[in-house]
């Protein structure tokens, strides 16, 4: 995909209920004020067949779902997302924001499932190849802080079941890669008050 | 996986329509015969989750399925099968009889979509690892042949509807790996009689 669009593609990441869902609705109404056509999606999913892989990695099975094949569906359903969703919007200079992308299988499939992270490396060069964000904003909380908020919105799905050790070997993961690719990173306290959390992220998006 | 075991994993593998089925019930009968225990299976499926992953990959839908994607969900649903059903039934001195397997991924995705036998490969050594088959039966024939027949069988499904020339590609690849592996691999003329089959399929049989 050539760097010369205009258009943005921006992602949102972060450990269960850090708010995601609120930093996606604020670059939303951002977009709009600046009448930027956009399109929102989210991952795994994100098109009618990477949805039904959705239901397969997030439903509560009887057997057991081992580490490979998670990372493979995560990995054919982001696929299927690039190609027919994320990359088709940017040529057609719509941005597009998504609730999660590529950062999330280092942090959940590599430091949650301890899979080899050159492995998902080489799944990402596959699968993603230059279609790269041009901005991530970790939403970053204690996995403590975060799980107690997201108890509230209901049952837990499968990979939400965790124990409390995998969600900080995720956090982990995702502060690493803010590290390492500091250009296209800004992490983002999500313990602060809701204002501080909508002036960071609006302050990202007026550099852009 | 120890090769110390005295359980055998036979695969069948072909195009559409030379005889996967009768050859799969040929050595089940075999088995029977024999007093041997036996878990009989196929892909992509053979657990609850393959089977889910073999209907987004065989039904067909408005969205396409780009060829990695296709590549990703196979391996996926190899990976659960090889985990939870061909490791454990080897393991319980069972043998394996299996209506395709990896070899069906460097003939279908490899040679069929074109994609590179070494990324193959790779996935290959990532879910199968050496719980590789130790003896392959290749049932070839035309595609031509094979495609008439299969047309009898009710509405082809996406991959089936491929055209003549894809199922030239997947059997060239076939063969090449019968070339590759001549151990393993026994390749069975699919247009002879059914009698003619059955006594080369008993006579591999023998021989293990």
């Amino acid at each position: 995909m050539q760097k010369s669009r205009t258009s943005k593609f921006i992602t949102i990441e972060g450990t269960e209920g850090v708010g995601k869902t609120t930093a996606v609705r604020i670059i939303q109404d951002y977009l709009t004020e600046h009448h930027q056509e956009f399109v929102s999606t989210r991952e795994p999913g994100g098109t009618a067949i990477a949805e039904q892989i959705r239901t397969i990695l997030l439903t509560p099975h009887d057997e057991k779902i081992i580490p490979t094949t998670e990372l493979l569906l995560m990995f054919a359903s982001r696929a299927q997302h690039v190609a027919n969703v994320i990359v088709p919007a940017l040529q057609a200079n719509k941005w597009v924001i998504s609730d999660r992308f590529v950062d999330a299988s280092y942090a959940y499939q590599g430091g949650g499932r301890r899979i080899d992270l050159s492995k998902i490396a080489l799944l990402d060069q596959w699968t993603v190849g230059d279609a790269q964000p041009d901005l991530t904003i970790l939403l970053d909380a204690s996995p403590e802080i975060g799980l107690a908020r997201a108890k509230n919105r209901g049952p837990h799905d499968r990979i939400e079941q965790e124990k409390i050790d995998f969600f900080e070997r995720v956090r982990a993961v995702y502060l690493k890669r803010a590290e390492q690719f500091p250009e296209r990173f800004r992490v983002v306290d999500a313990t602060q008050s809701l204002e501080s959390i909508e002036q960071e992220i609006k302050s990202c998006l007026d550099k852009m």
